[in-house]
């Protein structure tokens, strides 16, 4: 925010306003814009440059003003702004308190440096650490390793759990080994298909898209693009299997019923990480958080334990 | 970009500029930038609105305007004409062609919108999707799934890779089925190191901080920095395993073997995630491909393939 902007009074002539506005260019970041405000300092309405040098100087602010006004609060978020901004076809937009006491201006140039580091932190936390606050070749060695070193021991702690509950399994998987190579497969699977739904929900949470009370209209969408998606890649598991023990027998005589284990965990484990990977996002806001904690390696490794815990290995 | 901007000639006065540019108002963007042409639509010089108020009318348009004029031409990446909008504090751009001649203008509230669109297709692309086209509950539900279900494939025969590698450890993992238990926790670990590496360095390429010869300088900064978490992790892991020994006894009288094997492969895995995770971006851009296809679940997949391949199970 810049509080050094142009004012007006809506009594003055064009004449007076533009001769007025010549005495503020050295101190203030535009005349293009020029705000009326009364004697609270409450804006009155907006006068571009463009409106005084188009008008008949006999007419006064009062008539050439715009009353209706775009305002936003010294809290509003930045990319809101933008959003205003863009949208409306504006330059700058004014900054008002809670008394309506006129702050100062936010210009678009301004909103383009600020949205520039805020896709950077949200696309940092997207791949799963903290946001550097800096470029990265500029950024210390040890305090980058600090910002990567804490998301990767939180997620290796919550991966560990991922080892107990195997370790549930131990006896079924030394009975049949040849389940346990699909592992990293299906947990892959699952992780890959919770990424794409947290990207898309948290993207679009931040743009404004969708809201907390969208979570039912997201849920009954994911759930089936998550039935879809399972279902191809249960096929082409299946089918990779059945193929691959015809060329070569691999996999015993028991191919088709390691086929169909293999193919129905998939759907089972694509479907619960869309909806998990969709769903954590509204859970994280609605506790208060950042939903855009809820990186891709994060809803991996909630989806590889979770999936793990309620995977049967007959 | 827009091609209606304001024109002005080098021998007008002041006087006759502002009654000119009153006569353009109707039919272009903005007047408060105006570009002074020769006869060929070179431009000359710009001149701000706010110039031709401060000055003395008796001037001419040469004596106002500034020659250093920054241009940009119509293939200029929209990310660069945000950096110099940015950086240079200005409100519009001309874009000009080959032989200067100039086209149009981009305004700052039209690079704001390009830019949301570029960020979201670039964290659409992290998550490891296709980017959508539009917001996502417009958009089409089959669209919706094509653009999942590509890259989702794409995965998963990737990472079918991981069952035909492991497959060569089938005996080694009958003999010690403890240690199939830690491949998630491995996989996920050498996979969540490659997607913060990657994430890092396509986001540094695409703000231009990082061209393709700083790859040599890259690499000695990930290699150390993938060094110094593997062994934060290697460390946590072979903790866990001892400590995890003294409670409760899981890991038989070998527990301590099972400790180093387990500790030695986190830090080789990470080592290499990092490492591969950065230079991925490298690859693509060297072979003219988007260095964004570099996802984080893509890096994941090609860690956990690259690494079970290398593993030993001893």
């Amino acid at each position: 925010m810049n509080p050094r902007f142009a004012r007006l009074r809506l009594e003055q002539t064009i004449d007076q306003a533009i001769t007025y506005l010549r005495q503020q260019l050295s101190h203030v970041e535009t005349i293009y814009y020029a705000y009326v405000l009364d004697e609270e300092q409450r804006s009155l309405g907006v006068v571009s440059l463009k409106d005084l040098v188009k008008a008949d100087t006999t007419k006064t602010v009062a008539d050439v003003m715009t009353g209706k006004l775009f305002k936003v609060s010294d809290t509003t978020d930045q990319k809101e702004i933008a959003h205003l901004l863009s949208v409306h076809n504006i330059q700058a937009i004014p900054v008002v308190d809670r008394q309506g006491c006129m702050k100062g201006i936010v210009t678009a140039d301004d909103v383009i440096d600020v949205m520039r580091e805020q896709s950077t932190k949200d696309i940092q936390k997207v791949g799963g650490m903290e946001a550097l606050d800096g470029p990265y070749l500029e950024t210390g060695f040890l305090a980058m390793l600090r910002k990567r070193a804490g998301w990767l021991v939180i997620l290796f702690l919550g991966e560990m759990l991922t080892a107990t509950a195997m370790a549930h399994y131990e006896h079924q998987i030394e009975e049949a080994v040849v389940l346990a190579l699909f592992i990293p497969l299906l947990i892959s699977s699952g992780g890959n298909s919770g990424s794409q739904a947290t990207t898309l929900i948290i993207r679009a949470m931040a743009l404004g898209e969708l809201r907390l009370r969208d979570w039912w209209r997201v849920i009954s969408r994911e759930l089936t693009a998550g039935i879809a998606l399972g279902c191809l890649l249960g096929a082409i598991g299946f089918l990779r299997i059945v193929i691959w023990q015809a060329v070569k027998p691999t996999y015993g005589q028991y191919y088709l019923l390691v086929g169909w284990t293999i193919g129905l965990s998939l759907l089972g484990v694509v479907t619960f990480g869309t909806v998990a990977g969709s769903m954590l996002p509204f859970i994280l806001r609605r506790c208060g958080l950042d939903p855009a904690s809820a990186s891709a390696p994060f809803v991996a490794t909630l989806v590889d334990v979770t999936g793990l815990v309620k995977a049967r290995f007959r």
